[in-house]
């Protein structure tokens, strides 16, 4: 996108050898508007704790943005914080910019000290690698367990939305371990743009939960260098949304070890916060995680979860479908063709939607299943 | 124990031929004094509506508890209901008693109506197999994925606590795809019992959590015969629960899949409420069974879960421990002898200790980890 740069390195903090270190910067190093969303876990990550300082101490500007993964700097103390800041430090004096102008994101393991030779050494590389198409390499340089880059671009008509991700587990109430930068050449007032990306990660991310686990270096990052002018508010949020809504969608489908996305629809809840309760319950349930992993169109547990989530429940009136295929309603199990249910659980995406018949109540949650693979990804951390 | 009779025979309702159908009754099939607690899940089983329904108008007392396994007679609607009652009447004309004074539990999965003949013919068999020594053959026909039948048998002191328990999976918050029957030689009245019983079951399965699950049948019954008269009700309540500690204890050991039972134990949160939100997270987070799985004693997920559980916390204070082996504390990851920590995860039972720091807040959980096994074991329901 005109105005923005970006680059991916192997600095070396992976002992793999894989790109790991990723800046995305203006063009001429400038403030520009910025935004944030983070963790809310208590656990904050040291470079969490900086941006946060950063984006508040310049007033919503920013003009870089330096990545590394391999190593979340997390449960870190002083050292963390000291090491994070000078990550920015580094960066800034590459770009020729003020420190608290530069955002930092870190993610990998936790509990250890970033390498700062190691990461001294690469920053500047990396801010000499950043070219305009360089968006690409950068979020390969993010990825951890992720399989694929993930990538979007949105074209707002006028104007332009574009991102990169990594995520790829512990994706949920707040987002989790997972990190996007999104750069728009729409112009916006720093509070403005909070607003955007606020509303834009309600929607997306934060509908995403994979394991109900919360990192403690989540951190969506909005930058506006209003390149194509002035353009309606609505037309930015949704295009912000969008652009969100589809990294989202990216992360669901590369989640560490899924073979199943799933598209939770509940409707009829008593009210959108119950359906939004009964919704999470039932997509953070390992029972029903290894129904989809078994390709197993079983409703029962389903059914059980939504009459254990504290919300109003009356099995006469329950509905369960995936896709068009209804599989339990009237009290009872139905029997739809087993032929075409069992294609259709076969797919990648599955749409469940689960309709309580209560009330006006809605919400719409993204999952994926529990598989080997995840477990094999999980017990180990080396 | 003197003064109850049991049997356990297979009646046909599960397909591989294995032990199906139980009782446990008075010996003389009297009622006697009887309390129960039951599954708050509103998708409630039929034999759970009926059983409570015979409990109320008893008054409290009950002759008999009918059981199979096999199918859990839940999301049945009317005939299920039906059903329900017309084991109890089949079993009060075998033994000679009031229908009202039969309660009746059933386990397996839901959504399949009960195999009334193939049970029917069932019935007058189990209860003209029953005998004084019969509670290891009834604790073998209420298994389904249970591995090894459960029993227990506590000495008060002049009388006695016996039980019998299945339940291997779906074990949370208020219990679940679990029954007991618990019974005893001690004389209380009814409403007492149902005292000693609540406060049994609240230190023992509704601290046990395999999943997060809860079921549609869950229950704990207890009868009293009084045969060897009344006891201080401090100590009903002590052997009660003991017994239901020592139950919920073989079901971790026995939990679908698991290779470890954890017993976590949070202390120094700001309440205990505190504590206990934050173990059972602790103890549901997949990443956390994940790095049990894999004898892990990584701190990181740990510590990030309890910053993530919306409960007072400060990372400084906090201090996390395998036996007696410090992982983390004083903000930073600890490094106790690899040696002895590896040795201590290969356990089957670890204590993990969680201090919070801040406060006298407690809280006890018993829990399991996530395997291979367990998602293969619920990955399909045929």
């Amino acid at each position: 996108m005109e105005g923005f740069v970006a680059a991916g390195i192997t600095a070396g903090i992976k002992p793999s050898g894989a790109p790991d270190m990723s800046v995305v910067a203006t063009a001429d190093a400038a403030p520009v508007a910025a935004a944030g969303t983070f963790t809310s876990n208590k656990m904050t990550a040291a470079p969490v704790l900086v941006t946060r300082g950063h984006l508040e101490r310049s007033g919503g500007l920013a003009a870089a943005v330096i990545l590394n993964s391999g190593n979340a700097n997390a449960a870190t103390g002083r050292q963390g914080l000291a090491d994070a800041e000078r990550m920015c430090g580094l960066t800034a004096a590459a770009l020729g910019c003020s420190s608290d102008h530069v955002l930092v994101c870190s993610t990998g393991l936790i509990g250890f000290e970033l390498p700062m030779e190691v990461i001294a050494a690469g920053i500047p590389r990396v801010v000499a690698a950043r070219h305009p198409g360089g968006g690409s390499e950068a979020a390969r340089a993010m990825m951890t367990t992720d399989t694929v880059a993930k990538e979007v671009v949105v074209d707002g008509g006028g104007f332009t939305v574009g991102g990169i991700a990594k995520g790829a587990a512990m994706l949920e109430p707040n987002m989790a371990t997972m990190l996007a930068v999104v750069t728009t050449d729409a112009a916006a007032e720093p509070a403005e743009l909070q607003d955007v990306l606020r509303s834009g990660v309600a929607t997306s991310f934060n509908r995403l939960t994979v394991d109900g686990a919360e990192s403690t270096n989540d951190t969506v990052l909005l930058l506006a260098n209003g390149r194509a002018g002035a353009v309606p508010r609505d037309a930015l949020a949704a295009a912000v949304a969008e652009a969100c809504g589809d990294l989202a969608l990216q992360m669901a489908d590369d989640a560490e070890g899924s073979t199943k996305t799933v598209l939770l629809r509940v409707t009829g809840a008593a009210s959108d916060a119950e359906a939004a309760k009964a919704a999470r319950d039932c997509a953070n349930c390992q029972l029903v995680k290894c129904s989809w992993f078994g390709e197993d169109p079983y409703w029962g547990r389903i059914a059980s979860e939504f009459g254990a989530a504290g919300v109003a429940f009356d099995p006469e009136r329950l509905r369960i479908a995936y896709g068009d295929h209804v599989v339990y309603a009237d009290g009872r199990p139905q029997q739809p063709d087993a032929e075409a249910v069992g294609a259709y659980m076969r797919r990648r995406r599955l749409h469940l939607n689960v309709d309580l018949g209560l009330g006006h109540g809605r919400a719409e949650i993204i999952t994926v299943d529990l598989s080997h693979a995840y477990i094999d990804e999980n017990s180990r951390t080396s």
